[in-house]
């Protein structure tokens, strides 16, 4: 077999096979094949597609590049949650206790990343004491005993995928949605999801900006799932403005306690309640969706989500006091409102303008080489459709940098006012499974 | 300026600009971008095509990127002339002092070369004592005193060019028509040819097996020349079976020879006279392509071709005399006559199977570690639509290698033989300036 043949053979629009995928994905991690061969494949794969089958062969050569995280020892089908990114998506956060809290097993694996904020992670690194470093043992005996876990992702994760992705992200072929389909999908098998629960956003926020992007890109992670005999439901979500209020590491614990408390955004603690729905179908703790949705309300509103909250945060050396208190969590300097300049509908509001202003105020990594500052972020007072008054806060900026003032112009601009109330978006478009 | 947005950009079908197309070029060169980079963006160059403004620029910047040839110091329009390359194509030892000899000036530079048998340089030096190494000023003196010199090619010329090959023949990138297209013209450009006549070939032993495909090629070329303020001919010629009867480099300077005498392959003395009427046609030395076809055939039947050729080879050190005594050029110590099985028509000749042929014997390097036979080779007794008995001598095979019955089942297997006569193909389809 030769790295040659199938570059020429993806260029001329055929399907690869399954051994020429492996030998590539191998070759490449074993640096037999070059680079120049591999982003010419990446072109030739970007321009000219690749079906559901060979996408499912790319997923599982990669996954298989490296260590594969090994369950079998916990009890019950482990459910993994995938969401593509967005501004303010603090449901990890909410739907690993929420969920757990019904029986369904989350170990999850979960990273720090770049972005706006910080991953969930870091994110759960600012409640005081939690650590994400345990050893293995520990990690499934936590699971096993509380239903859940959340570990900082360690070992050797499909390498392919991380070496491919550098290599995508230097030659323009990050936005296929094959290789899109694959990375993601590699990482979640290498971390032993036995089924899936996706999140594809779509809007100004989103990645994909298209409805139809999304739509094929959920489509095809779904048909990889059944090419691996694993079940995948993947839901599109809008991503047109923040989700919740909260933009930031601590200021989203925040705002999960107050999604776990039943006191949270409309959005936020909707798309929660749709997720995890089909995590508790997926994971076998609710024959219906309907029975799944008024489980995990039920939860809720008896406290048991947030105790599971508490006892999860603890277990892993948290401080759970931030429960009941939390101005335990780190607060910033300086907290400043942002006043309206008009009255009137707020009409939109960017995610991304919003986002990297969060990351301006150093509440997310523009490097790998950034440091975070957990108590940094925005929290909106307001959202789409809602009135504001002139003068009034549309949200709070919360800082340690003394140059505060710098944003503000950037947020002014993703904040549209208008005299007529918009038309309201849904905030889900579409399930697929 | 960022190689990525240049990739990306041609990815989306875009056009590049002249800047981005030196930028690269330039960058390339110099190391700055890497392979990768350059990689994935010929493949977005295959799959998305240039337009002949692009392949322009990408000619200009890469015959701009090492060594300019200066021949103004020439009198006359220096016109140089390309084959795509074929079989037996002995065109350019026969067109240099035919050309010459009615007044176009022969400026050449040649080279060497993989193939079926040596280059240009190679078939020269089949000639005892020629030599190609002349230095630049005598290269100069000797055009402008005879109208003809050859020599090897030194020097820098389009380094990007050689580059981006190397790259492209190891990404599957290699058949892209703006590609080759860029490719030829910028080595042309850069060895100082004011106007250009092209051989484009087509059929089973050429490139471009598609006449549509060479015709393209030919009008991308045309059309380069076009932005480039160079006159440029093309014609499409026929590559189906070996031009003229010989294939070897010692074999071909004797048929160079009776044709320059009159007394050549129909094929092949068509074919030069052809190249010939439109190098004179844009050397100015005829107003006409008839003019200049009867000047051609008035310097065959006078001797003035032969002459020429004569002094062309002296002025270099060549020895003249195997002008007269041919037998002076290197002999093979086997000589061996390959018999027909069959009586009946020629109604095909495989021209890459004999030419690979060929190559086995010793007249061509396989790689450029090979050291050629410039003895060995093939003549062909009979060609398309000629009748043979049983037994008859088909061809003779030359070479100084002991195990020379190695390739008679892939010459017999090359050649076609069928009762009926076949139709006869044109040699000539098309041209276009």
């Amino acid at each position: 077999m030769r790295m040659y043949d199938i570059i020429s053979k993806k260029r001329d629009g055929q399907m690869l096979t399954e051994e020429e995928i492996r030998y590539f994905v191998k070759g490449y991690v074993a640096q037999e094949i070059p680079d120049y061969q591999a982003s010419a494949l990446m072109m030739a794969i970007y321009l000219r597609g690749m079906d559901s089958r060979e996408c499912a062969d790319l997923t599982k050569a990669m996954a298989e590049s490296g260590d594969m995280i090994d369950l079998s020892s916990i009890n019950g089908i482990k459910v993994d949650k995938h969401s593509t990114g967005g501004v303010g998506d603090t449901t990890t956060i909410i739907l690993a206790p929420l969920v757990a809290s019904i029986g369904v097993p989350i170990a999850k694996m979960s990273g720090r990343g770049l972005g706006h904020t910080g991953g969930t992670i870091d994110k759960l690194e600012s409640i005081p004491g939690f650590t994400p470093e345990i050893q293995n043992e520990q990690f499934i005996r936590l699971v096993n005993e509380n239903k859940i876990a959340v570990v900082g992702q360690t070992g050797n994760l499909a390498p392919a995928d991380k070496l491919l992705y550098s290599l995508r992200d230097v030659t323009a072929t990050v936005d296929s949605i094959p290789l899109i389909a694959s990375s993601i999908m590699s990482k979640k098998i290498a971390a032993g999801a036995e089924a899936i629960v996706l999140d594809v956003k779509t809007g100004s926020g989103a990645f994909m900006k298209e409805l139809q992007d999304a739509e094929v890109l959920a489509q095809t992670m779904v048909e990889i799932g059944k090419h691996m005999g694993r079940q995948v439901s993947a839901i599109i979500s809008d991503m047109n403005e923040p989700l919740g209020k909260a933009i930031g590491n601590s200021l989203e614990i925040r705002e999960a306690l107050e999604v776990l408390r039943g006191d949270g955004s409309k959005d936020l603690t909707e798309l929660c309640l749709e997720l995890g729905s089909h995590m508790a179908l997926l994971g076998g703790v609710a024959k219906t969706k309907e029975e799944a949705w008024r489980q995990l309300e039920a939860s809720i509103s008896s406290g048991q989500a947030l105790e599971t909250f508490r006892t999860f945060i603890e277990s892993q050396n948290g401080d759970g006091r931030i429960i009941d208190k939390p101005d335990r969590l780190p607060q910033a300097s300086h907290i400043i409102e942002l006043p309206s300049p008009y009255s009137g509908f707020i009409s939109s509001m960017h995610a991304e303008k919003i986002g990297h202003a969060a990351m301006k105020l150093g509440a997310g990594r523009e490097t790998k080489e950034s440091v975070i500052d957990l108590a940094a972020g925005i929290m909106l007072h307001k959202k789409t459709g809602d009135y504001v008054k002139s003068g009034e806060a549309l949200l709070t900026i919360h800082t340690n940098l003394p140059e505060y003032g710098q944003v503000n112009d950037q947020l002014l601009d993703a904040i549209v006012i208008s005299n007529e109330k918009p038309i309201s978006r849904p905030l889900i478009y579409k399930t697929i499974h």
